[in-house]
């Protein structure tokens, strides 16, 4: 017997009201020559690792379930980076890991602004309350009145990228230790880029249980592989397991993330040339007239114009060049985001940005 | 100037309560030679698409972000199931769909009982309320009862498994219609097993704007990379990728899927292999004293034995054979749930099965 429509035509209307309300986050996919927009590593694995991946992806079960702990992968990231298996949890790529976060601890979250954007996105897809805190003009980071805007809105989660995406400077261990010190909330220090700058706060964590570190393969090379990594007290990594979907590293991104660690000669030597890039690119930089870099202890460089940033970046895009614009009035009105990209990609950059200045 | 900590040493309090309640979600690790407890496809891929996979991989630029909107891949899908790429969103299993809908409508969600755990897991691990309706003791679905339930709640969300995990039956279309026309929630038909059963609500789609449909890949052998699919209309869809992460499916997987997709008439003859080896099970177990088996329009088979299931169970393990424990008091007392697997593995299931009894 079937029964006729009852005419309830809008689903959307049973959608929570803070979703609505948001926008989806767009991606540029401008089709371009050197693609300078998105943090990534510019060079191919090399062919003696192709081969072993190709091996490890032929002997990999896809008709099975991926190890739901994904112990060897966490066995190679342990190893590069000295970190405690028990202390870990992976994420697909560090966006599910801030979701994790903001999932567990719940809002409001408190970021500084300018900073990386995944932080309030993902909080407000969460239906999360986020608050900001301005970055002085040189970009470092007021410990005083981010703590007391913490307390004023009662915040669960702080956010603090270290180094600071997009402004590419790492905020001042003063600063981060007062913070650790006296906020009552989850302090995420997000070190995307720490393997550029060589810093971390990885010392700290048994000084300060509530502090929880972010870190990426997605800037050394496998941003295509979706592993992030979350390292925090075993007891915190207990609760966020309970959240974590219990299959969310698949069978081959485990086992290419465990080839490609094997040969951290090869991610290392990769890292010391773009850091070289990197210096020789800012130099580049700061010789050209109307044009300020900004220091960075990442593998971009924010960079202001002295004339309007927009044309600048349409510019690039239409000879074929795709870097980030992120012109917009306040702290960073005629700024520009360019990644650091191979020795050959830089040049161009450098040599078209001349001809448009 | 380092300041001495403060001496908050319990992160861990500041963890929802509702978080800090659950238990995380166990998986079963225990080695075994014959793995039937998780509804994988047992056949590995042939040599011929092994070797395009590996090409695939070959070419993947592993060092940039995957296609944010895996494009290829739902084309594939697409032309796989018949479904209109605008009406799909792609996740990282259907486990990551269920949370984005969950997170798109909020709570109470309401599910059958018994059924798939996720639903009730997920919605828990999002801080939201789940209520249940017993199946009947044929485990046919009341809808007059869930519906009546779904009112009183308030129900955002109705899960319903069609075929149901771990009944293995489907609900009667009479029963889904009433649910459809009736419930002011999304109604979410999850068709996991869709490909052992044949029958589909798709067609209903543009009928009830209230529907949405969840495929997977991990049934039909692609279990490791992690490919799960919603269809719903596209201003639903609009919706959910609000809150999708951006680069949620891996380069890998995305490769991978398309490779394997370019072969339906290999993955069609597995399922009609799966299905005729369901139908021997069956019967093979219908002949054996004191077991009941329930009649199952997916690759698994829910029996009841007339002794302590759990016993059989742990003789089964023993034997080097892992297959799902249900023998909970209530509905599923003494039942077992047994994953259709290849010709041989079947036979040495019944066969050692038969030595227990």
């Amino acid at each position: 017997m079937p029964i006729k429509p009852s005419g309830k035509k809008d689903l959307a209307r049973l959608i929570k009201p803070r979703v609505r309300k948001l926008k989806a986050y767009g991606i540029d996919e401008t089709p371009c020559r050197i693609k300078l927009d998105a943090m990534e590593n510019p060079f191919a694995l090399p062919d003696n690792i192709q081969k072993e991946l190709s091996g490890a992806v032929k002997r990999a079960l896809i008709n099975r379930y991926p190890d739901p702990s994904a112990k060897k992968l966490k066995l190679a990231i342990s190893g590069l980076w000295g970190i405690k298996p028990e202390t870990m949890m992976l994420g697909n790529g560090s966006d599910e890991l801030i979701q994790t976060i903001v999932l567990a601890f719940g809002g409001p979250v408190l970021v500084p602004s300018p900073s990386f954007a995944m932080y309030g996105i993902t909080a407000k897809a969460l239906s999360q309350d986020v608050a900001t805190v301005p970055l002085s003009r040189d970009f470092s980071l007021d410990a005083a009145a981010l703590l007391k805007k913490a307390r004023a809105i009662k915040a669960r989660v702080i956010f603090l990228a270290c180094p600071n995406n997009p402004t590419g400077n790492r905020f001042a261990d003063e600063a981060l230790l007062q913070i650790l010190d006296r906020a009552d909330a989850a302090v995420v220090i997000d070190e995307a880029y720490f393997s550029f700058s060589g810093k971390t706060c990885l010392p700290l964590l048994k000084r300060y249980p509530n502090m929880i570190i972010l870190r990426t393969l997605s800037k050394i090379g496998l941003a295509g592989l979706r592993i992030g990594a979350l390292i925090a007290s075993p007891g915190i990594i207990g609760e966020l397991n309970k959240i974590r979907l219990p299959y969310n590293i698949n069978t081959l991104s485990q086992a290419a993330g465990v080839v490609t660690l094997k040969h951290p000669d090869v991610l290392n030597r990769q890292i010391s040339l773009l850091i070289s890039e990197r210096n020789k690119l800012y130099n580049a930089l700061s010789l050209m007239r109307g044009i300020t870099p900004y220091p960075s202890e990442t593998n971009f460089i924010l960079f202001r114009s002295r004339t309007d940033a927009t044309i600048i970046y349409n510019e690039l895009k239409r000879a074929g060049i795709l870097i980030k614009n992120l012109n917009k009035t306040g702290v960073l009105i005629n700024c520009l985001r360019v990644t650091v990209g191979s020795q050959h990609e830089n040049r161009e950059f450098i040599s078209v940005l001349k001809k448009l200045l």
